[in-house]
Formats: C-alpha cells, sequence, structure tokens
C-alpha cells in the first residue's frame, strides 16, 4: 500500500502551474494527485482546462482525472493575466491540443466526493489560482472543512506587495471573497507569497538545466519559462522570472527549505485600491486569531535541485 | 398538455414563506412547482427544508420535490430572523415534524439540472429568500442564465428603507454578494420590495377570512399569521404585520395588480453601514443600464381575495 | 433689548438659498442674522460668495456682514449643480453685480469668533450648503461645539431618497466628511431633509403671490423659482420645484408646521456607491443613540404664507 | 543675509521628534526655523504644545515660536500612542513643566500667514505627525499649495507594512484623510516611510554617544531613546529602536544619505482593515500621476554621524 500523499492540485495554468504539476507527477512515490481541477484565472476556463490536459499529456499521464469548475469568481466579474502568461497560458512551446478527456463531473463536485470518500485528514488541497473552486465547494457543503488536512496555496504577498495592482497579487485579487471564504474555514493553510515566490528566479543556467533533461515535458517546460520570464525580468530587472506555483508542490516534498510564520491572515475584500490585498500580521500587532502559515523564506537552491531532480524522472 | 407556468420556489419558511408557497400550490391551473428549493435565511438551512416540508403536508402536496440547498451566504457568516419568526421559523400553530423525504439533490444542481433540461425561456425562479442558491448555480453553471423565464424575488426597499438595518432589507442584508450576481446576470428580474410589501397588511379580518376557509392549511396559516405580524404591529404600530413572500406568486398570477418602473438597481457590498441596500435608480440620475422592475404599488385588496381564494382550493 | 434670535446664515446660494436669506432679512423681529458665511457647493465659492451679496442688496441690507470660507469640502474634491442652478447659482432675473464689501475675515474664523464672544446657547447655525465650513470651525476649535444652541440645517432625505444620486442628497454628498464632523459634534441638529422640502413645492400660484408682492427682491425671488423649478418639473413632474432652504428658517420662526422625530443619523462615507447617504433609524432598529431631529412633515400652505408674508415686510 | 533653508516643523513629539528638532536646532546655518506647528498624535495637543516647548528649551531656544493646532484629526476621533512614548509623549528623562510662551496664533493660521508672506517657493515643510494642520490650512486657504517649496514627511511604509495596524503606519492611520489631502495637494512630496526609519536603529554604541556629549540636550535625548526603543526592541527583537522622524531634517542636510524612487502613492481612507495604508506603486504598475518622491534606503551610519554632530554643536 502505497505511502504517497493524496492531494488535488486546483489549477489555472499559467506556465508555472505547469511546472508544479510536473513537480507532482514526477513525485509518484511521495505524491498521489487523485485528480486536478481547473479554474479560470490566469486565462478563462476552457484554456485551464485545456492546458492541465496538455500538461499531463506532455508527462505521459492521461490516466490523471481532469476537472473544470468554475469559470468566474465567486461575487466578481473575471480578471484575466494574459498579458503574462499569453494568450494561451502556456505561451512558449509549440503544443498540440490535448486528446485526453476531461471528466464530466464538475471540479466542486468532486472536490466535495472526494472529501467525503477520503478518510477525515486524508487529502491536501494544493491551490495554483483563485480560491473559487474551494470556496465554492465549502459553501455547498462545508461538511468538508474539517476533513481536509491541509490546504497548501500560492497566493498573496505582504513585505513583497503585489503583483496585478500594488496591494494584491493576482490569485487573490481575482477572488478575494473565495479567499476569505478559505481563510475563515478553520482549514490549516499553508500560504506561500510572492515573498516567497520573487525568490525563486530562473536563472538562466537554471532553466538550462531543465531543458537539458531532454524529455518532452522538460523541454516544453524550458521553453515555457522562458517566455514566462521575460515579464517580470522586464518589470523587476531580475536574472529570470519568478516561479510561484511549484513552491506548493515543493512544500510537501521538503518542507524544511521553507521558513514562515504562524499568523493571522485577513483578506480584503471592500476597498478599491486594496482589494484582494493579504493584510498579514507578522509582528502580531492586532490579537486576531492565527488561521495560517505564511512562508517568507525559501531555500531556491535546493528548490531549484528539488525541481530539476524531479522533472527528470518523469 | 398543461399550461401552468413552471416555477421553481427557492424558499426559506418563513410564516410569510409558507402563504407563498401556499397560493402556489392552490394554483395548479396556473402554477406548476418544479420543485421548492430550500436556503438559509430566517432561519438555518435544517429548519427551513424541514417547514418546507410542513407545509406542503398541510397542503396534502407529499408529492412536490423539495431540495436543500445552501446552509450559508456566499461570502459572509449567516444571520437569522428568529425574532421575526420564532424559535422554529413557522412559530405560531402546533406542527407535526414532516413525513415526506428530502431529495438527495442538492438545491443548486437541482436548478441547474432543471434550467438545462427544460425549454429555454420556460422556467420562472420564484425566491422568498437570500439569492444564496441562485448566485451559486450561476457561478458553478453561468449557461443557465440566458435559459430563465424570469426571476421574480421578495427583496429589498427603497422609498421604505430597510428592515434589518435602517439601510437594508434582510434578504438581501443576508447575502448581498448573491444578490449582485443574480441583479448582473441579465436575467430579466421583478423585484417586490418593501416599498410594496409594507402595503400588505394582516388585517384581523383579511386573517379571519384565512381561518374561516377551515382547511388544516388555512388555519395553520392564520395562526402563523398572528404570530408573525405581533413584530411588525409593535415596531410599526400597525393593523397587522406586512406580508411579505406570498407578493411573488400573486405576480404571476395577477400580475395587473402591482405597478412599478424599470430600473437600474445596484447593491451594497462594502459598506458596514449601508451593506445590503438596494440602490434603485427611480428617478433615473445615473444613466446606469436598467435590469429589473421594481414594483412600488400594489392592489392589496384584490391581493388579498386572490390569496383567500386560492387558499380556500387546497 | 433685542428678543430676536442670533444666527448665522452658512450658506452657497443658489435660488433657493435666496429664499432662505430673504426669509431670514424680512422676519428682524425675530431672527438677527450676525452674519452669513459662504460655502463652495451649488457653485463655486467666488460665486457663493457673489451671490450672498447681490441677495442682500436687492433686500437693501448692504449691512449684513458676508463672510467667504472653504471653497472646497474637507476631504475630496468639489461637486457642484449647475445642471440644477444655472451657471450663476442664480440663473433667472437680470442681476447687477454686487457693490458692497466682503468680509476679509475667513468665514471660519468668523464662525469660531462669534461663537466664543456670543453667551453660551446664544447663536443658531442655519446651513443651507455643504457642512464644510462648520466642520472646519469644529476641528479648529473644538471647544465651540457645547456653545452651539442649535444647529439647523437643510441636507439628506431618507425616504424620498437622493436627488444628486439614488442615495444622496447634494449638500451631505458633497461634503460627507464634513457632515459625519457635525453629526457626532453633540451639537442639537435639526434636519431637513428632502422628505420635507420635497413636499415644499412652487406652484404656478404660489410663485405668483411673491411676483405680486412687486419689491424688487421679491419680483427678482419669483425669476429665480422659475429659473429653479424646472429641472425639477422636468425630472418628477410636478407642479413647480421644491424649495429647499427657507425651511431651516422657517423652522426657527414657526417650528409647528414641522413634525419629525428624535433619531439616529450615521453618514456614509465610505462605499462609492452610497456615499453621502443620510442613514436615519427612523423605526429604532439600531439602538444607536439619538443626535439629530429629522423632520419628516410640512404644512407647506402654512409655509408659503409665512414665506410670502415676511417677504412683503423687506 | 542667511542661506539656511527656511522651515517649519509640524510634530507631536515624541521622543524622536524631540531627536529631529533637536537636529534642526542644531543646524542653523542650513535650517532656519521659523516655527514649531503642533498637532495631536502621539499624545494629545495640550502634551504636544507642552512637549516642543521643552525640547526647545533644552536646547536653550526659547526665542523659537511654537504653535498650536488641531486637537484632533481631519474627520475622525483620536488616536494616540502611548503604549510607545509613554504617558507624555517624552517619558524617559526627569523634565520641567516649559516655562517659554506658547504663541498665541493657532498653528493652521501661522502655517497659512506663513506661507503667504514668505516668497513663493521659500518654504518647506517638515511633518512628523499626523499631517492634520497641513491638510486644514490647505483646505481653509488652498492658494498656499504652490506656493510651498516641498513637504518631507515622516510616514507611511509599504514594503515593511504598518506599525499601528498590519497595514498602516501610525502617523497615516490617525489622519488618513489629511493624509489624502496633502498627497493631491500637488505639493512636491518626499516620504519618510518606515522602509526608512526601521533601517535607523538607536544601537546601544549610538546612544552612549549622544549622551557622551554631555549638554543637557544630548542627555535628555539619550533617556529618552531608551525609554522609547524598549517598545520596538520587544516587538522586533532588534538592537535597539527606529528614530523616525530625524530623517525629515536628515533629509535636508544629507540628501544623499537616502534613495528611492518617484512614484505614485494613494492613501487608504475607506477600508476598516487596510484604512491608513501608503499604497506605493513603486513596480509602476498602475499608470497612476507620480505624487512623492518615496525614500527606501538610508545610510545609517552617515545619518548618526550626522545627528551627533549636529547634537553637539547645540
Amino acid at each position: 500500500m502505497s505511502n504517497a500523499r493524496k492531494i488535488i492540485i486546483d489549477t489555472d495554468p499559467g506556465q508555472d502551474d505547469a511546472a508544479a504539476i510536473m513537480l507532482a507527477l514526477g513525485s509518484p512515490e511521495e505524491i498521489d494527485v487523485l485528480g486536478i481541477t481547473t479554474v479560470a484565472g490566469n486565462v478563462p476556463l476552457t484554456l485551464t482546462a485545456r492546458n492541465a490536459r496538455i500538461v499531463c499529456e506532455l508527462c505521459g499521464r492521461t490516466d490523471v482525472k481532469i476537472f473544470a469548475g468554475a469559470d468566474r469568481p465567486v461575487a466578481r466579474p473575471l480578471v484575466t493575466a494574459e498579458h503574462v502568461h499569453g494568450k494561451t497560458g502556456l505561451d512558449g512551446p509549440e503544443l498540440s491540443e490535448p486528446t485526453m478527456p476531461l471528466e464530466e463531473q464538475h471540479a466542486v463536485d468532486f472536490i466535495i466526493a472526494t472529501l467525503s470518500a477520503e478518510a477525515p485528514g486524508a487529502v491536501t488541497l494544493c491551490t495554483l489560482g483563485p480560491l473559487t473552486n474551494i470556496a465554492l465547494a465549502l459553501t455547498k457543503a462545508p461538511e468538508i472543512a474539517p476533513r481536509v488536512r491541509e490546504l497548501v496555496m500560492m497566493g498573496g504577498g505582504f513585505f513583497e506587495g503585489g503583483n496585478i495592482t500594488p496591494a494584491a497579487e493576482f490569485n487573490v485579487f481575482v477572488d478575494p471573497e473565495a479567499a476569505e471564504i478559505v481563510f475563515s474555514s478553520g482549514i490549516p493553510i499553508v500560504m506561500m507569497p510572492l515573498d516567497v515566490t520573487h525568490r525563486v528566479l530562473t536563472h538562466k543556467a537554471r532553466v538550462e538545466k531543465i531543458r537539458a533533461i531532454g524529455s518532452p515535458a522538460a523541454v516544453a517546460l524550458a521553453e515555457m519559462l522562458e517566455f514566462f520570464e521575460r515579464f517580470d525580468i522586464e518589470k523587476y530587472g531580475t536574472d529570470g522570472g519568478p516561479l510561484h506555483d511549484p513552491t506548493v508542490i515543493a512544500y510537501l516534498l521538503r518542507p524544511e527549505l521553507f521558513t514562515g510564520r504562524d499568523c493571522n491572515v485577513e483578506i480584503e475584500t471592500t476597498s478599491a485600491l486594496t482589494t484582494g490585498m493579504t493584510v498579514v500580521d507578522w509582528w502580531q500587532v492586532t490579537g486576531r486569531e492565527h488561521n495560517a502559515m505564511v512562508m517568507r523564506h525559501i531555500d531556491d537552491e535546493g528548490f531549484f535541485d528539488l525541481l530539476t531532480d524531479r522533472l527528470a524522472r518523469i
């Protein structure tokens, strides 16, 4: 019997989501991907559902179950980020349309059904995009909240500010009401904010190591990252772009790569100026209850070693 | 083949919801109740799901399909109104626990499935409580919006102010984000605000006419209304309380009882002071697009004649 | 020694402000106008300071002291209402530029100095425009608050909704932060909202009675009102327009013309949708402390009799 | 004729305000203090007006003109910070009550009169507390804005987060509406946020160098700093506390100690969660107009050398 950790990946690929999915699929002894649920975010839902299948096919894993979920946020119109990810979300390499099927079940119902069927505390939710699907599942079936082992999310930012606005990171900005539902759900949360992910840069040498693996997945990912990083290189003047989403999977595999602090996090949902901000009480000035482990530092060399190692196993 | 109008009643009974359900069930030639979906609102979900079944049993209609839906709003904690409706929501008469079953399907899925299965434009949504179920259905399956014939709702208030706060009516206050989703969905909306429902008072003579019908449903309703009205009598000093929810069904049966105006309505969701307010641009000062027919006047005698007549047919 | 009530009129004339000033100047035995302070509102400050002098000259009262105050709100850019009042604020009659001087002292300093010099409880503030000057005086010299006898204001609206937006009346909308300062100051407030002033319509016969007085002031006022009313006639389809501001002075002369209720009033300052709304807890649902007498009904015939009578005395 | 730069110091002393005033008074050849205006902030107005005089007396400068200003923010109740500064605001040393007089003129009127009397572009405003006095002066006399050479302020924070709440720095939090008025005034602004001031720590050796100067001012300041730093040492675990306010004066003397970026800064005024946040568009993601030079780095050794040197000249 497998000891692999059971996870659902909720995602809006996105080149960095692709890297995260590959990292998970390259670690079958430690991670059991029960399903991939897609959500509108970086690009619209039809594309994220398409892209998740492309990534699985690149990894030769047409057995992975992929579900389409919400095509817009809980309580707002959708905002997307083609200016970062390109028109398809996976711009960069030449990619064929996927042939593996999309499951018929709605992502929200898959999440509810899986958490209800598996043992309490067995399933970890890994979220790489807006938290819409998770929030809808929690609203439709609140009884699943205490059955979640942990929710590890890429999203938010604090000392680093935001990326889509000065105050807000994209994933939380797109669906702040969903984030608020998740952060007040009582589910144990581990948050990978921009403070961490901006430390994980796709230096040229790192991308070349990935390409050198030579597999279709690795080569495609290298080409994706080259496309993806151009936006942040221009914006921040850094060598390479931040590789946000794989930090979530890396945390499952090597939590010791990260350090952070147990904090209160509140989500700004009312102000036009600061909507989507994750207000982290890092210095404990409010007395509000802790509801998340907020990561702040990462061993980025260790992270890239892990990523490259696991990509090579696909 | 029946010409009856196909409706789904979404409700959080509530004594006045009971009156609305009875009015619909007493009008089988004109109204075909495809199902009753329940939501948390006046009282928690377990009670509203119970109460809907009690009302159907009082009417001898154990064939009606009843579905439980959301047990809390889309993006906030639940607020209830036991101070108005009593501990059970149907306080007043002696009532037995229901024996008819609750459907297994989630209310949101029933709404989606029904709108998908019936012909476009065939189904009317009648909402008597917070709009949570409708909003969740629209978020999960946005393709149903253009298939809705009309959404007739009790909720909001403008010239009359609010009832739960100075600015907000209860149904919209409880789930303003859901209301915002519905009002921006493009579905044709008919709104029965407090401006209408506060004109529909349960004068003693009117309640006695209902009791005099003598059927179990009518007698129970008379007792419910006596309980229900005490709150508003004390608050407003009126003779009788406002009978909010049956105006929705009455509109389907006798639209000529109502007059109103095609307007823009926006929902306040950000301010602590005015959250849940339905900002009606009655005087057309904003240039915003019309999205609802807002009713303002009702022929209250005609309404009570209709209600009494139909209760007698059950 | 005079028993006349000492008042400061704070105003942004405006045709209806002109009527209010005339009503005060026509009642010298009952009202002692210590000064007129002007503020930006209906039109910019340079025009309101000009218009106040024109009105005093029309009344032959070049002895009245007139002070210019704030030329924009406490914490926002200025919004004006030329669409209602015309380009000058007194559009309608032919008017000459005023020759009487403007005082050098700033309106805010005049208000502070007068309240400090007069006996505690001696001075009533009558406000016909945004509350900017009063708020600035209270912020600069908070010790004056308990020295004010009463502040009688035209502003706000509740059951009637707003006029500049669906939720907000113009005077409060223009400077909601100022209104919030005044409503939390502890000064006894009497509020004349749209609910009252929309009952005071310049029917043709009423305007003709004013014109028939034949004095320069009365004739000019009649012509002003004809200009002024066209906006509301078109908007509301009424016979005549609402004569807002003189209700403030009428209340000093004949309080028995008005009925209202002691209430809590809060000012909406945060929401884009409802900013400037006066949230009146008419039905006492909040438990918040009463801070204003909110008028709701007026004897409009009695009001016009009073106005016509006093105009004839000028 | 002196070439010293003419400044008004607007302040709410506070131990670090004391250091700033001393730094200015120790630099008479470069800085001409036209007046010190006091405001409610760290402690109430009566104490800040007292403390400013104590500091001037410690420096033997009873000739400095000191004015009391606003005793509360523009549009909110006052919040103070005795938990940081102690009951008097200058807790630490034994201090006598001041004997030098307070000017009779209101601080706001002094600011207006000085800017009107001096040549355009001659006067720099140095603000060490909430911006209430400046905002009131701008509202009362908007014509002074283009006459200000520069406003150098301690306040705000961005990458460092806040100190009074997770998102807001104290000075801006106390009067966000005032800050908004200042940031939209067109006055050239230099902002010293927590990002700078948290780099300026009162290491033990630095405090000892100050004490070693041996003058009454220096010794008292050393004792003040020892009291002041205990709060931040406990909170942040640093060696010494941040010496916020003197950075403002240091910038006038040695601008080359600082580096920053010309940015847009907006002030959050509506959200309960993030009120008082200075939203700095450091990465230029919004296209909003630049309105402030936001400092981010400081040569802290150079700063302490400067401070110690000038304290020795008093």
